[in-house]
């Protein structure tokens, strides 16, 4: 996989406000499905997380987030989420992601994933999935 | 309890789209909290609901719905949603439902609920619930 | 363009509740964007609706839903909505949508939408759209 | 006022997914409303600011945010969401937030918050305004 993910996302009416822009919180959303689609893409799949031995359960939760807003998305804009892997600890992963529209950088995020079991509690990220990040 | 229950919701920015006016699913969203007091004023609390015995957990989900918009909703507006039982059934309950500013209807709403088991299929209303909705 | 219009759409972390399941408001945000596609495909986009001359400007907006749930949709689901016009009025489109997974009904929905002009008049549909609706 | 604004928020169905916790950019929205009503306990209500005289005219919109995720929101919780006045510039805000269930931290955010014009540049908070936040 190259090392920049990258997932065509299209703004509708639900993800606008009054103020005639995208909510700020959608670019959240946004993110996440840019996320999903990296991990998708690498064969882990969160409902199969969900399937396994119970001992083998994790979840990915954001533990942290940073965004910075650089300029409004706008109704019907068609945007470009891009999901890099920066860091890869014992039980989380780094990532940096953006949103694009063609050349015009929307917002910039920095989000801390942590990997937990069915508890809530940390668990490391298991050998299998691990493999998946770092082949 | 009266016959017609009633509760307030503010609009905020994420409720609205574009257009300026409030997005049409944020209805949905806001009669189904409404609901959820109403069930909750009558000692029904959803998450109660899943910590019951095995056998005696069921879960209220949406069979059917109809909404008439009338006039559109705005930024700041303070609403009310109201709730009126208007059949009870085996494993079904069908509520009257409406969005007001004031005097003004916001939109008219008829909804059909289901009562279902942990395994998704239709299970009559237990006699301690049933006993809430007809003291 | 064939009768009946269909558009791909994932189901997120975003459109799911606590209950396991899609959340019930969700499908009325996939069938809007179904909807748009549709327009989309028709030659109808909004933000050039919103452009256009004063005296031509339309905006489109739910008028009435009718939506039966038939089974639940889950996380990560691949669904279809389907759009198909049923009726073309003066100032008003009857559409029938359906959300699939596979053969299987999500859901099943019939929309009433309106024409309205900037003022939220009833404003009949102008001429040179109404040709895109029915060529 | 008091330095430190409080105000109470529900968790409903919608604001959880499949997790069975609450979503992370439910978050964001929930910060939001605590904002909202902070400006509107100060008089700055946001459809009043669109309908200033043209020149007058200012929007909020977050530039950054961070966000510390600590602990699970689940269905049913009543939370408070905290708003306070960290930074005052000229055409910018900085805000202190947290989500708290009672004593419990959920998450913990550090928000700018910029002034801009109805042209979406930056624009100087209106003196009157400005005596609003530092009277």
């Amino acid at each position: 996989m190259p090392p920049i993910h990258t997932f065509p996302i299209r703004v509708y009416y639900e993800d606008t406000d009054a103020g005639g822009i995208m909510y700020h919180a959608s670019h959240v959303r946004f993110l996440e499905r840019g996320r999903t689609e990296y991990l998708r893409d690498l064969g882990i799949h969160h409902t199969a997380l969900m399937d396994r031995d119970p001992e083998a359960v994790v979840l990915f939760v954001v533990r942290r987030m940073e965004i910075d807003y650089a300029k409004p998305a706008r109704l019907d804009d068609l945007l470009t989420v891009t999901t890099e892997l920066i860091e890869l600890g014992g039980a989380s992963l780094k990532l940096r992601q953006m949103l694009l529209r063609g050349e015009d950088v929307i917002c910039r995020g920095l989000l801390t994933i942590a990997t937990i079991g069915p508890d809530g509690r940390p668990k490391r990220l298991p050998a299998d999935l691990r493999a998946k990040f770092a082949p």
